[in-house]
């Protein structure tokens, strides 16, 4: 079906064609042939998807939106400082082409009136054999993503009719604003202001802004951040000359416009916006351009302030690992254990973004934790973005929790947060799964307060919490079936995809099942200890082993095999179907385990 | 621990507090007893945390900075195109005494200098039986959270020695821009200049301003979102008079200072910040009130530009219903025609805030599936928030795939996106579960294209999947020692925590399982047609059912109680044998069922 953004805009694109007010630049219309009817919407969102409605592909010359982008280059080169000295960054209030020079000093009040915007190429300096207008036309076309054309005819005309910026150019000569000769400075701002886009490069320009500087369909980093973000404030509170403060209130965008009927609009980190139309208002932007940002900011909800409503929490849940155990089956002992210490360790689920607000509200859910906490699982696989703040505040968390005695660990899969522990002197457990993740932390805390307890070391077949329902007799009788097997760390036990091959008792040792991951690799998502079993779940998907079973270390095994299991139902039903119904509540028990994590995980 | 953000806060109050720039204002300390080298840094989130470091409740008067609220109540009072009329919204380039009136009307260039403030509090008017000051007062309370106090001898000095402003509210009368007595409109501004705030104050009535005009301790919705909008615009174009455009650059969130040296600055959707530290510079805005914003914003990433970086993509997965079946077991017919078929539906599940740019990717996710597709299940149980664009797009979306043939169901226990359809024609699918939403759209796929198949209408317990590994004679052995049971729709027919009451068999009909959900009220789980089975999972959860299960309709069972299990068993030991196999294996059907799904959420 048709998208209802695309619907949108075509009906906002007919609806603004029915306005006829503002007056196009005849000069720029007859030099550029640029239809004066033509009307263009473009919005490209910051991965690079476009929509478009009416004359998107009409070129046109970039005018005055040439500004922040030759600005952006100079920032670039000569760092903020640097260029800060030769350009301020306040609204002039006054009109584009008003002199706003400071008293004294000579510096433009901005980089988008003429006076800062003759600066800003007067910056730029030829580099790497190429000349200053080359690196500039090369910009703008990596903006724009494509090799952008050049009206000869419209910098001619300029060339011999610019005389209000050229009395600009040696006035900021004459304050050694500009250094060495202006004349050259003004023609490159000029040839900058002829360079050719249509809408849709427009809405790419601007969309490389709100995407941090990179044209999401090159994929080229054309600016760094840090001058886009001086680029976007200039554009914020200057950009639209003595209208800005209404476009700001109405629309909401940092934005530009140019004389020839363009205005692009950028809201970072989500959309660029252009409009194409030449007749214009008495600030010199375009009169629908104006009308068709205001509505679609508005129809759209794209004004900064409402836009920036991010989730103001990163905290999806949080419980204790005793209300989701991991999958793994515990003697009664151990299980009672957990039940009763398992409010020392805390499973965090973060999701979305880890800007400021979202790292704040990990960073205090993280400080304020109970006395008793001191394991705590940091679930972040559904964290998209973690800024710089995010990993250093939670460095500075694990820092202050070694010296509490906690400890952190992560589920971490794509190493979203990984990061912020890289230069730390101590690597901090992470896991793929959050059963693995639980698990290692039960251990943990068995090992540390299950003392008379400790983690069996050897438990007889004959008493793995499966046969427990079986009277002694008949658990003896059933263990007379199974043959002892032994392993040797590394050894694979079962292989993925080998048919039912028994049921296997953990007598001493350890096991870890693993299947393999989405590159490829092996990916551990459990392991399973003394007391245990394994190989029964076989028979549920098609007889088929799902997983691969390897020692951690040296195992011994007790093995029902199928063989074994013939014979014994054969020669003495009534313990087969003791064992069998054994086996059932065990199969059960489990699938238990797994209702209770669904049920916690999912209990929003 | 100490939160690493709070540590942080005071080693900035720390370092900063060497700062000796800038002379305070001499007669403002003398008359209000502020002491000049007071210094407090108070952080605010929008929910209502916060962090404080320094002197945060010394008092002092709010001055400038009361000009935003102001402001703010005329707009609620009397709307936006109202007060434009009277004041702009323009940058003035000017400091913040300046006259600034436009020429011909009078109008003030914004509400943030002089002129416009005093016109601010012309425009409101006493109502209710309050004063027009006693509104102002009462707004600025409810901005902070408390009754905030009056300094009478810091407004006993203005009325005396404002001279400058009292030419301005006479020149403002001149051009009919306050109508009525000047005088009165002039005292009841120094009145408002006069309140007496603390920092804390400030950084409450900030993050009111970033949490959409709501104090997020109180509750209270002290200014309308418009309004809101339009006051943090101009104090982003106008807050800071000659230096908003540096401020914007270096800080980048809207501000206002006064000259009693307060500063405060908003980051929409996320904080409020304020500093207090008397000593200004020549703007008239604290020398460390700067210093401190600039650092935490960098050190914070707190620049609008910066945060803004929402996350783009809303999308956390998609895939088709193949990939992860619903728990239900199907007889083999009906799972082999569910892999044939599961193409036709998608579950999308979406994450973080709906905003435009989330919005948009779940738009074009929907407007671009394979023509195959014909449902579609949104599981929206992890969007924290929905703007009404989000609203308005998936609706049209929705009346889209009905004009195609499509169907939209939602997973949305929250009703977050339920809001989109309530007046719609037709009520939208919407499911607590995914289990519950995959298999309505399973059992709409077998309805639709299962002709042939259909869902069984009858299944008798000997054909039960549970039992296929039996032989046709065990399983009728098996059936003899079962009961016949009979419901009517609603009837309760397992009651959650009752003891294991066998095996239950669906022969026709439909039940469904439920357990109380949050709030107290059912949530369904699942729903059980003929042919399969339940009560064995209390074998698993100590002997006691977990769930209550419920007849959907009239439903036809078999039951074989624990009585017959035991005799069934003591008579015939070889069959109990078997039947217990069974159970065993579809136990392990079922679990392996569980994996798989588990595998495919949380796959990343």
């Amino acid at each position: 079906m048709e998208s209802p953004i695309q619907v949108y805009l075509q009906r906002i694109h007919d609806e603004l064609s029915g306005l006829k007010d503002g007056t196009a630049d005849s000069i720029l219309s007859s030099l550029s042939g640029a239809d004066p009817d033509s009307f263009g919407i473009c919005l490209a969102t910051a991965d690079g998807h476009i929509y478009e409605a009416g004359d998107t592909r009409q070129e046109f010359t970039i005018q005055s939106i040439s500004k922040p982008f030759t600005y952006g280059l100079a920032l670039a080169d000569l760092g903020l400082e640097t260029v800060d000295e030769k350009i301020d960054v306040e609204p002039s209030g006054e009109a584009y082409n008003e002199i706003s020079l400071a008293e004294g000093s000579g510096r433009p009040a901005n980089a988008m009136i003429n006076a800062g915007a003759i600066t800003s190429a007067s910056l730029v300096k030829g580099r790497g054999g190429q000349t200053r207008f080359q690196r500039i036309h090369k910009t703008f076309s990596a903006f724009a993503g494509r090799e952008l054309d050049f009206d000869d005819r419209v910098f001619a005309n300029e060339l011999k009719h610019g005389h209000r910026n050229r009395a600009l150019a040696h006035l900021l000569r004459s304050f050694d604003i500009i250094e060495g000769d202006p004349e050259l400075a003004l023609e490159d701002h000029f040839r900058a202001c002829a360079v050719k886009v249509n809408c849709r490069d427009l809405a790419l320009m601007a969309t490389a802004l709100a995407n941090n500087g990179c044209n999401p369909i090159s994929g080229e980093q054309v600016l760094d951040i840090h001058s886009v973000e001086r680029v976007l404030s200039v554009m914020t509170t200057c950009g639209m000359y003595d209208d800005t403060g209404s476009w700001i209130s109405t629309v909401g965008m940092p934005a530009k416009s140019g004389v020839s009927g363009g205005v692009l609009a950028v809201l970072p980190g989500q959309i660029g916006l252009a409009v194409f139309s030449p007749p214009l208002d008495g600030h010199g932007t375009s009169v629908r351009g104006t009308a068709a940002a205001r509505r679609i900011s508005q129809d759209m909800e794209l004004h900064f302030v409402r836009a920036a409503r991010t989730g103001r929490s990163a905290i999806h849940s949080s419980y204790d690992i005793s209300a989701a155990p991991s999958a793994v089956r515990r003697n009664d002992e151990a299980a009672e254990f957990l039940r009763k210490h398992g409010h020392r360790a805390r499973v965090t689920e973060l999701n979305g973004d880890l800007l400021f607000a979202g790292t704040e509200s990990m960073v205090r859910e993280l400080t304020t934790l109970d006395k008793d906490v001191e394991l705590v699982i940091l679930d972040v696989r559904r964290v998209d973005e973690a800024a710089g703040v995010a990993l250093r505040l939670l460095s500075e968390v694990r820092a202050g929790f070694a010296r509490e005695g906690r400890e952190l660990a992560l589920i971490d899969t794509h190493g979203t947060l990984t990061r912020a522990f890289e230069e730390a002197d101590r690597k901090v457990p992470s896991f793929a799964t959050r059963t693995a993740a639980v698990e290692w932390t039960e251990n943990q805390l068995i090992s540390k307060y299950g003392d008379e307890l400790s983690l069996p070391g050897k438990v007889a077949a004959t008493d793995s919490p499966a046969l427990s329902p079986l009277s002694d007799e008949d658990a003896n009788a059933v263990q007379a079936w199974m043959e002892p097997k032994n392993y040797d760390d590394g050894d694979l036990i079962r292989r993925r995809n080998q048919p039912f091959g028994g049921i296997y008792f953990i007598v001493s040792g350890r096991v870890s099942t693993s299947v393999p991951g989405p590159d490829g690799r092996r990916m551990t998502l459990t392991t399973l200890s003394a007391g245990m079993t394994f190989g029964e779940l076989a028979l549920g998907s098609g007889n088929r082993q799902e997983t691969s079973i390897r020692a951690e270390g040296p195992v011994e095994l007790m093995l029902l095999s199928p063989g074994s299991l013939y014979d014994l139902q054969a020669e003495d039903p009534r313990l087969a179907a003791e064992l069998w119904k054994a086996l059932t509540r065990d199969a059960y028990v489990r699938e238990d385990q797994y209702l209770r994590e669904t049920a916690v995980r999912f209990r929003d």
